[in-house]
């Protein structure tokens, strides 16, 4: 439930690895946005809350990059890693569940930027079908596997309750669809070449009563 | 960025081995619905998509759990998993953001049932100042220090557009929260004494987008 579950290469590079590169590559967007060229891996490391030697052993996996002493080229280091990380092509992505959890992602601006276009949306209340968002109409998620199919969908997101989630998950997969983004607090057991990430809401704010907690009980100083 | 920023004992647990204790805790809650007793560190292993040797790592990091031949009494593990994770008692969350994201996060259900409690929301928008959701009124973020101090805040889940999150960030940090849960597209810098946690829907896709592109680029067979 960690790592991303598919691929030959994808099962050896760590969740954390590939979320580091996703930050390595927001940094020099916003460095070249400053108009900077070249970025060191001490720059981009302290940038990234890391270590020079975590940037280079992590860009050391995918092939070498820059030049000793000279640092890395921002815009050929920012396309590299767009390429590593499937960032080079559009995905087509598929919502189902059309609450406020599917409406506040369909409107994530952070979305359509990285290649990411919501080509369908489903859902299973009879008040919504017939609706449209901008210009995609929620359809009935009686019609999962034929809309899949017929928009050519790459990437399913899951805001759905979780006890629809089984059940739709397992048409998903059914349906061929590779890649699943689960927001239902659930996690979802796949076949091993289909990847998933479980994004828990509560999840995350069990981190920080952890850390919280473990403050507040050790010793002061 | 990775693990939350906080507690020296936070500072050495991974944040991989905390997610995994979320998800041992929830398959032991599982497990008790159905009215089983014990669990083997190989039951829990399987469940958990990890290994027994995995098991009894993360768990021995808390110090001795579980009698060698007869597994983990199922309600004690439980127990001392909430314990761990603090959510042996309730948290005071003000959510900051009152739009779609925000109301999404408002309903979902899994934060009350482990003890976050969200007492204040906030936002901008003068047109939602004075409204209500469910028992608790929308105030003014301008009062922000004020609402955080007199509602006894713990944690602050962010969900603000990603240009006002580094303002609204520092406010809560200067309040004394010591927990934040970013949803704005942005890694947030916060003193070491404060706990973060991002969630970056797009960096969540990015994920499934290098798995899949791993797939697809590795030579079949």
């Amino acid at each position: 439930m960690e790592a991303p579950r598919a691929g030959a290469l994808a099962r050896r590079i760590s969740e954390t690895t590939v979320r580091r590169l996703s930050l390595y590559l927001r940094i020099l967007e916003e460095v070249e946005r400053a108009g900077t060229d070249t970025i060191s891996s001490e720059e981009l490391a302290e940038r990234a809350a890391t270590t020079a030697a975590q940037v280079r052993k992590d860009l050391s996996l995918f092939g070498s990059f820059g030049k000793r002493g000279l640092g890395y080229s921002v815009l050929q280091l920012a396309a590299e890693l767009r390429e590593i990380l499937g960032l080079d092509r559009s995905w087509r992505v598929a919502l189902v569940g059309a609450g406020r959890l599917g409406s506040a992602l369909f409107e994530y601006p952070g979305f359509r930027r990285r290649g990411f276009e919501i080509v369908a949306v489903l859902d299973a209340d009879p008040e919504k079908l017939g609706t449209s968002w901008g210009e995609v109409p929620v359809q009935d998620i009686g019609q999962l596997e034929e809309v899949l199919r017929g928009e050519r969908v790459d990437i399913v997101i899951l805001a759905v309750p979780a006890e629809a989630v089984l059940d739709v998950s397992a048409r998903v997969v059914a349906a061929g669809v590779k890649g699943i983004l689960n927001f239902a607090p659930m996690q979802l057991r796949v076949p091993p070449d289909v990847a998933v990430k479980d994004v828990n809401m509560a999840m995350e704010l069990e981190a920080l009563s952890f850390a919280l907690s473990q403050t507040s009980r050790a010793p002061t100083g």
